[in-house]
Formats: C-alpha cells, sequence, structure tokens
C-alpha cells in the first residue's frame, strides 16, 4: 500500500517554473522516482515567488515534493555525459525522461535514444513549432481575459492561476503513461510532445468556443461573476463576506428557491414579467432580475447563517475565501482532508498537498518532502557510476 | 499511425458537465473506444450554452469528441442490466469505467466489480466525502478569485475557464492508467477517486500558497495584469488593440529592453531611484514604473508593427485576443496547426481540435467528430448482446 502505484519507474526531468515541474511531482506522488536535475545553484525557477520571509521559494518547495534533486553542470562535458547515462541507464522502469528545456544538441531524443533505443522521452514546449511561451503570454490570445471580470472594466483580466500549465502538466504524464503502455507492450521507445497554446486552444475548442466564434460570430463580453447560459451569481452577506450561488441544473434552482423562500416571488414574478425561471437558459436571460430579488436574503445573514440555511439543502453555492481563509476556515484544507498532512521541508514546516488520486488497492502516498537543492547529487551521481540508476531500487 | 496509442482499451462512461467528459474525450482523442451513456433525450448538459442558431450544445459537442453516443433509461431495471454488461464485458482492454454520477447502488464499485473482479472504475466527486461541488463554487473557496482582477474592483473575479475541471479530466486519465498498469502488471482491479476540491486545493499547495498564507500570513491583494514576484504587464497599441509583455527572467528582461531601445531609459532611472531591475523581485517591486515608462513605446505602435518589432527577439509576450480574434487572426488556431482540422460534426462544420499529445510512433489521430446524441445505441446494444462488447474490435 505505502509505495504507491506508479512505484519501479524512473523519471528523469530536465525543468523549470511549473508545467514540466507538475508533470514531475504528479508522478512523484504516485510513487515514481523522480530525479529532477539543475543547474549548480538552481535554475531558472529556483527564486521564484511566494518567497519565505528567510528569501526561499515557496512555489519551488511546492513543486518538487517527493522528487530527488541533482546539481549538474550542464555547461561541462562531464555533466552531460552524466546526464545521459542517468536518462539512458537500464532497467524496465526507466529510459524516461520528461523536459520543457530546449531539446536540442546531446538533449535531443536523437542523441539520447542512440543510447537506449527504447527511450520514451516527453518535450514540453510553448507553441507547437518548438518556440517559447508561458502561460502568462498564452491565456491573452485565447479569449477568457477579455470575456471575465467586472462589466464596467475596459481592460480584460489575465488569469494568476497559469492554469494551461497545469492542465499541461497533467496530459504529459497522460502522454507518458500512454508511450509507457506501448513499450510495455511492444518494447519501442517514443517521443511524445505537447505545446502549451495547443493545450490552450485545444480546450477553447472543447468548451465549445471555437464553434461559437466560427459558427455564430459572438463575442461575449465582460459579465462579473454571472455564470454563462444558466444561472450563477455573488451575494455579498451581512458581515461583508461574499458568497458564490449557483442555479446550473432544475433540482440546483429548486434547491435555491426553498431554502431562500421565494417559490412564491419568483413564480409572481415571472407571471408580472414573462421570464421564464424554469428553464436554464430563462435563467440566464433573467439573472440580473433573479440576483436583485436575491440580494435582501443574503444581506440579511451572516456567512455563518447563510451555510446553517444551506446544510443538507441541495443547494449549489460556495463563499469566496482569500488564500489565507482558505488555510484558516476551511476544513477541506485541513488536516481533517485525508489528502493533507503537516510536512516537514527544507524551506518550513507546513500542510501539504498528496496526490489528490486515491487508488483502492495501491492507496495514496502520504504528502511527501520537497528536497533541498542538490540534496541527492551525490546518491544519484554514485547509483550512475555503479551501473544501478535504472534498477528502480 | 492512424490507430491511436490507445487503440485496444474500451471506456464506459456516465457523466455530465466538464471534468469526466472531458476525461473520456482526452482517452477517445489517443485512440480509445468510449462509449458514453445517457438518459434518452440527454443528460443535464445536452443543453448547455454555448448554443448554435438551431439551438444546439457547441459544448455538449465539443466534450464528446470521437465517443460513442448511447441512451440507456437508467431508471429501467433493462436499462440498468444492459449497462452492467457493457460496463463488465470480459476483455483484456475493457472493464474500465469512468463517471462523475453519484456512485451507488447498481453503479457502485461493489456492485460492478462483482460482476467484473478486476474493474477499473474512476469516480469524479466534488468533495473528498463524495458531497457535490462545481467548478464555479469550488473555484471561490480557493483564493484565486480574491487575488485577480482589476485593483479597484472590490469585488472578486470568477473564472470563466472551468480550469479545475479541466484540470481534474487530465488526472483522471492519469489514475486509469496507473490502474490500468497495475491491472495488466498484477491481473488486479481497482477504484481510483478524485474530487475536484482536493485538485483545486492540491495545486493551490503546489504553488506555494499554502506555505505562503500559513508561515507568512500574507495576503495577496488584486493587482490587475501585473504578475506576481516579477515584471510583467499589458499595454494598448495605438491601433487600440492590448499587449501582454513578461519579464520574468534575466534574458527575458534583456530582449524587452532590447527590442523597446529602453536600455539606456532604464539604466538611468534605476540610478535615480534606487530601483534594481536586473532582478526579478527588483523588476517585481518596481513593476509600475516599469509599465510607466514602457507604455509610450507600445502607444506609439501598431499592434503589427509591435509584432515585427518583437520577432526573432526573445521578448516573451502576446496579444489580448476575444474568441473571434482567436479563430480569425491565430495562426496556431488554423489549419496551420497539425492539431487542428475542420471536421463536420451533427450540430455543424467547423475548426476541431485533435489531442495536443503527439507521439513519435504511434502518430495523432486526426480531429474526430462528435456522435449525435445515442447515435451507436443499436450497435452498442447489439455487441453486449452477441457478447463481443469487450473485444476491443
Amino acid at each position: 500500500m505505502s509505495e504507491g502505484i506508479l512505484n519501479g519507474i524512473r523519471v528523469i526531468e530536465g525543468s523549470a517554473f511549473v508545467a514540466a515541474p507538475t508533470a514531475g511531482m504528479t508522478l512523484a506522488q504516485l510513487g515514481a522516482d523522480v530525479v529532477r536535475f539543475d543547474a549548480p545553484g538552481g535554475g531558472l525557477d529556483y527564486r521564484r515567488w511566494p518567497l519565505s520571509s528567510a528569501g526561499d521559494s515557496l512555489f519551488w518547495s511546492g513543486l518538487q515534493k517527493g522528487k530527488r534533486s541533482i546539481e549538474v553542470d550542464l555547461r561541462s562535458e562531464q555533466g552531460r555525459e552524466t546526464l545521459t547515462r542517468l536518462i539512458t541507464a537500464p532497467g524496465e522502469g526507466s529510459g524516461i525522461f520528461l523536459t520543457n528545456f530546449p531539446a536540442r544538441g546531446w538533449m535531443s531524443y536523437e542523441s539520447l535514444s542512440e543510447r537506449r533505443e527504447d527511450l520514451v522521452m516527453v518535450v514540453m514546449t510553448g507553441n507547437h513549432d518548438g518556440s517559447s511561451e508561458v502561460d502568462y503570454t498564452v491565456n491573452p490570445a485565447v479569449g477568457f481575459p477579455e470575456a471575465m471580470g467586472p462589466r464596467d472594466c475596459a481592460a480584460p483580466t489575465n488569469s494568476l492561476l497559469p492554469a494551461w500549465d497545469s492542465i499541461m502538466g497533467g496530459l504529459a504524464v497522460v502522454g507518458l503513461l500512454a508511450a509507457l503502455r506501448h513499450r510495455d507492450a511492444t518494447g519501442e521507445g517514443q517521443l511524445v510532445q505537447i505545446a502549451l497554446s495547443d493545450v490552450a486552444i485545444a480546450t477553447v475548442g472543447h468548451l465549445g468556443r471555437i464553434a461559437e466564434a466560427q459558427l455564430e460570430g459572438r463575442e461575449q463580453p465582460h459579465d462579473g461573476n454571472y455564470l454563462y447560459g444558466a444561472f450563477g451569481g455573488d451575494f455579498e452577506t451581512s458581515d461583508k463576506r461574499r458568497v458564490m450561488v449557483v442555479g446550473l441544473t432544475g433540482r440546483q434552482w429548486k434547491a435555491l428557491e426553498g431554502a431562500t423562500g421565494t417559490e412564491e416571488l419568483f413564480a409572481r414574478v415571472q407571471d408580472a414579467t414573462g421570464h421564464d425561471f424554469r428553464d436554464e437558459a430563462g435563467r440566464y436571460a433573467g439573472r440580473e432580475l433573479i440576483r436583485e430579488l436575491l440580494k435582501p436574503w443574503f444581506a440579511a445573514r451572516t456567512l455563518a447563517e447563510i451555510r446553517a440555511a444551506f446544510e443538507g439543502t441541495g443547494v449549489s453555492w460556495g463563499p469566496y475565501q482569500t488564500f489565507k481563509q482558505l488555510v484558516a476556515e476551511d476544513p477541506r484544507c485541513s488536516t481533517d482532508n485525508p489528502m493533507l498532512s503537516v510536512v516537514e521541508h527544507p524551506v518550513g514546516t507546513y500542510l501539504t498537498p498528496a496526490s489528490p488520486l486515491t487508488f483502492s488497492v495501491s492507496g495514496r502516498l502520504p504528502a511527501q518532502p520537497s528536497p533541498a537543492l542538490g540534496q541527492h547529487t551525490g546518491e544519484v551521481l554514485a547509483e550512475v557510476e555503479a551501473g544501478t540508476a535504472g534498477d528502480g531500487s
């Protein structure tokens, strides 16, 4: 139970920033032995914010959980040879390389697969032509910032969450496991490629927005916190907190009417105005009216009272919380949640997530500490020397 | 090359909305045979916006690409028995069930695994206790809406992109493939579980925000489109477009100074003010000053001129585009990109993404059409009757 479902797999990670480290961490949290290499002193993301008051990167720490960290000088012939040997070491679960570095020269699939023919290599780039791009420059291009944020604000709203990086991290692991499955069955390795802007554009397509733009020529204006195509809106409470309330399905809407005692109010307003609140399109068309009619109920109650009133009713809602409120108030973000435990890291001791995935047979590894930079350099290099780097032990 | 790397796997999907359909579609785009079942007339997401002018859901179409669709009446004993037989049909690549429905009664892992002991079942829920939650109610809880959006706006900014759903969709496939790997090796099936709020909270932790809140007690105020911890900001162009420009690494910053001819300007302002623009923390501290100093350069140029000036310089930047501008102007969102092709769907013919993953040996399946609701009911039920539903053919 305690080894993790991917125990026996060894992945070498050469990366920086969010997407590729997320992929490696996802694998490490499932039990893979993930060895991340960095230049001596750390790579481009080693000082990325948020920082602790001691100046350590809590970001770097968060994304390296469960990995082994080695420092290797890539500018030296010897460093490159060491990494080549590590990446192409023999062993059934080894010969797997994950990177968002420019995969050229010694680091190219061509060079590395000469040393281990069945190498599985996952290369993450900015654009499909290999050019670079970051989440904060991809996101503006794909429409969402121009379609969200306050109505009265002329400027678009970029996202603070690097969502495309996080999505790509998961998909890179999907690609890696699919290629490994192919190798297990056939003995063949391969190069897997994925680009950040492709991930974003594909998602825009999956959600119907490319079709909508192309077939209907519709734009989506900023619409505050209203939902698109159904009722959803935010409300201020009497204690100056804010909640999000959604009436997407008929059942959610009935629950909301019931819990706020507004069935008759909405029936009479429906009669008076011709709005049809019984279906989601009607609730979307009447979203401002609905919000106005519900505001007094929320304004008269504290967050705690609203929570009590909605408990067990089937209303779809949630409080707005800052990062601090999430950590201070939400039982889902505490050790009451089996995903989280307090872990001692080199940069501090704090509440740390394990994988959100649980497996009934293979279990879930507890949350793991992040390494100090280079903590495993000696140990891993000794494994390379001894020729045991790939035995999965 | 043309069968897809997951050819031979058959997955039954019982789902609605974004996360679970995304997981099924990700598998279908890699060549798995994914059979989605819905109630006759369609489930809760069958009319979800965006809609075409004919009233069809472009959202539903987008998320069912490459799947087979069957309509089955779950309220009838016969319907439930048919689905049980389909889910538990024999075959090495079969016996895989993916759902975000309440996994109770006949649909529970306990009941279904009685009929096929090595069943792999992935259950996606709102919260880890099994209670329900949607992206639009989870996102407010995890801090990002309170930390983004315009500085002068008191209200938080919820995200229009259901990012947590998209991330969970990918992770569910990771869980499924890991469990399948375990089954291939040992013969054992298992139940895999994942919760939307766990995905969101874990990501907040991965990015260092739980540690920052807990160790440093810092909140993050709304900061417009500025980047956190480095320079990034938006600029208006002379033709009333807007671009996002990022100077995260030293190389990106030097490229930006070079392309805009501002090296001397920044050196002199640095001398005059004591700001240090040479490191990312200094650029963050001076972000407003930097933006003010760069504004005239952008305001004097059109988007096309800026694009030409930045070409090949290594500046990290991108235009803000609406969904329509993305489709109309961006070559990455056109058939110039091998990921995209024009596909005829029952709801219309439009530019459609394949998987963003490419495999050097297994290739990439071209973009696939979405089914009409129930299009494959007869065919799949005949396979169940004939006992061939699980042969992967």
